[in-house]
């Protein structure tokens, strides 16, 4: 392997791990133009009513912008992030930090989504995997209830990707923002973006779906479970009944791992399984049945280092918000695209093993057939289902031109 | 649907269930050919050295045959058995068995491997899966140990594929046995198939691989430790020391659900779901965090009526036997195929998710390489991984053609 070959591979197992990628970032200070900078801000709102109708004293969460909102407030571009992201979708909090935001290959002054333009704005959802990092603000099982002093753990009220979007809605609605110029999202944000163009039409003239699902079907509940089944099995989840310093962590890694594999495609996965010279005759897993093969121990160990600022409880609300989903809430997608007034674009990727591009065709030819302008593109490469956070840039240009309404 | 539809689908549904379908089975006694009975029988061995160099005091296995073993001895074909499954390849044990074996669809009087002139003969596994099935006889971790009057557990020796084969061989041997016809098998049959090939290609003139996997690459090795964790986490595992009355079955549930989900293809587990009447907004799951989708119910009360004819520990060491699995055994695929005599048959699935295509595309590109005569033949349809058991009858006539050593 060459050592060029080498830092692409490494640079795409990071962002492969952290499911957290910015592989085609701009370095600091090479471009030309100035390092995009942005600082998590807080929004706190009161008495908030969740689809399911029951009442959340107080939600707080974070948002990130980038750019400026115009006079006219109608510059906006809500980023709507993935399963295990957060709203840090570009820049840098410090000069120093590793790596930007996770969009950071389009988002930007100049770039297809042009900060110089728009002002770009992401919200963390509720129930947010990454309850503990200093970066993140959510509200969820982990947050202390003021009613009693202690984490809500399973009492927190069942959410939906429609209650992510009303936050949304609360925090653009406390900018004096009325609507959008566009929402796009990948995964999981993809869905809220769909939610968005559903139930808020006259928000949305325009909706980017990546690597997407408008709705969760009877195979990809499933999938999710998977996720959920190995926290519950760990005996410190206790029902949901833990503290933060004896965690249910040994479950929340069981599933970090399977995330982590379910979002990747064998021809990446083997690639990463021959930088550490993995091979089925390893000697210890031949040995003794509580060693394991060197891949094994690569993903364990990501998600060790991932796990202490996530919350199980939170991956399992997050679960169950994914699996409620059906875009519009309407009984069917069907139903629930009919009031759809933006123009759509449908990006899933070719490789993706999570939520194959026939997630993505479905709502594209129901929008089709009701005569809505849809396009659908399919992201190229190796990566999966990561190819919709870690390689976008592919899509750099058309992105562009849709955002500006170019015609082809 | 129609009632046709619907009785097809409950019997495909039977078939990902139990993943020993046998849809395309002839129904008893309307094919004018008598039914064909089989009984299992049991064979003991002692002395068995491991391929990892440890010995088993005394080893025994299940097995059975269809047709009759001739004066020769050399119309024998060996079936091997996939993950979940066991020797019982064809036929009934009763002639009101609800169903026949699992490939009862292509062995039996006149079918492509046809018994009226071969004798078909197939072996339990070591650590078969279904240890407490009363028509599997399996040596593992839950047989008693004869030195501490005790169930072996984790202090049983880890065992191979090539272990697998060699008991095989040794079942073969106690006949008078001494070379195969043919041998062929689905899954982790077809990695037996293919080690019997490298390792003794002698014996070896013709050799089919069903949904096969040459060698466990790093993908394979991730996804199978997907169905040991869940085991690993239930506190009943109590870290491989249980008794049968307290086993880990939730987390034996957990993996066994997995498995059924990855053997099939959204395709067919979305039909299942509308069948069930699935929808993501599903009032149970949206108010109580307890509370699963119909499509979980469904897999988990399937995977629950299987478990307690299993063994947790067995399945352990039945995903480390896969994982540790290159055929030859000799460092790399090339180098552990460089041996192998045999003509080849490759039948991957199209929509296999669990070993896709490129499992199978690989060693047969291999053999190629190294002049041997190989085949590859693609199984279509909707079942994914689950096509090569429970729709092989699709490639029936291809089957009978190659091992009657016909032309295209």
């Amino acid at each position: 392997m060459t050592n060029f070959r080498s830092i692409l591979v490494r640079l795409i197992v990071l962002c492969a791990v952290a499911v957290q990628p910015a592989c085609a970032a701009t370095p600091p200070n090479q471009s030309g133009t100035a390092m995009l900078m942005t600082e998590k801000q807080v929004f706190t709102t009161t008495q908030f009513e969740t689809y399911g109708g029951e009442i959340i004293p107080e939600v707080k969460v974070g948002w990130e912008s980038y750019g400026k909102l115009n006079d006219a407030k109608d510059n906006v571009i809500l980023i709507t992030h993935y399963f295990s992201g957060n709203s840090h979708a570009a820049g840098r909090y410090h000069e120093d930090d590793a790596e930007p935001g996770y969009w950071d290959a389009i988002i930007g002054p100049g770039k297809a989504i042009d900060t110089n333009k728009f002002f770009v704005i992401s919200v963390d959802s509720l129930v947010n995997l990454s309850a503990y990092d200093p970066n993140v603000v959510t509200t969820g099982p982990a947050t202390m209830n003021p009613e009693t002093g202690k984490p809500y753990g399973l009492s927190f009220p069942m959410v939906t990707i429609r209650d992510f979007v009303n936050v949304q809605k609360r925090v653009l609605e406390s900018l004096g923002i009325s609507s959008l110029h566009a929402v796009a999202g990948p995964s999981m944000g993809s869905m809220q973006a769909q939610e968005w163009a559903a139930t808020y039409p006259d928000w949305v003239p325009r909706m980017v779906a990546v690597i997407p699902a408008a709705q969760a079907d009877a195979w990809t509940t499933a999938a999710l479970e998977q996720w959920a089944l190995p926290v519950r099995l760990d005996k410190h989840w206790n029902n949901g009944d833990y503290t933060r310093d004896n965690p249910p962590k040994d479950g929340l890694v069981a599933a970090l791992m399977s995330i982590t594999l379910q979002a990747l495609h064998p021809d990446f996965f083997n690639q990463q399984g021959k930088a550490l010279g993995y091979t089925p005759q390893e000697k210890g897993p031949l040995e003794d049945i509580h060693a394991t093969h060197s891949i094994i121990n690569w993903l364990r160990s990501r998600a060790e280092d991932r796990a202490d600022l996530m919350d199980a409880n939170h991956l399992l609300y997050l679960v169950r918000a994914n699996q409620l989903f059906v875009a519009g809430y309407r009984g069917s997608l069907q139903e629930g695209l009919k009031n759809v007034k933006a123009k759509t674009l449908y990006l899933p990727a070719e490789t993706d093993l999570l939520l194959m591009p026939y997630m993505a065709e479905a709502p594209h030819s129901i929008l089709k057939s009701q005569g809505k302008n849809t396009q659908l593109s399919y992201l190229k490469g190796a990566l999966g289902h990561l190819e919709g956070v870690a390689d976008i840039k592919q899509k750099a240009q058309l992105l562009r031109r849709f955002l500006n309404d170019e015609t082809e």
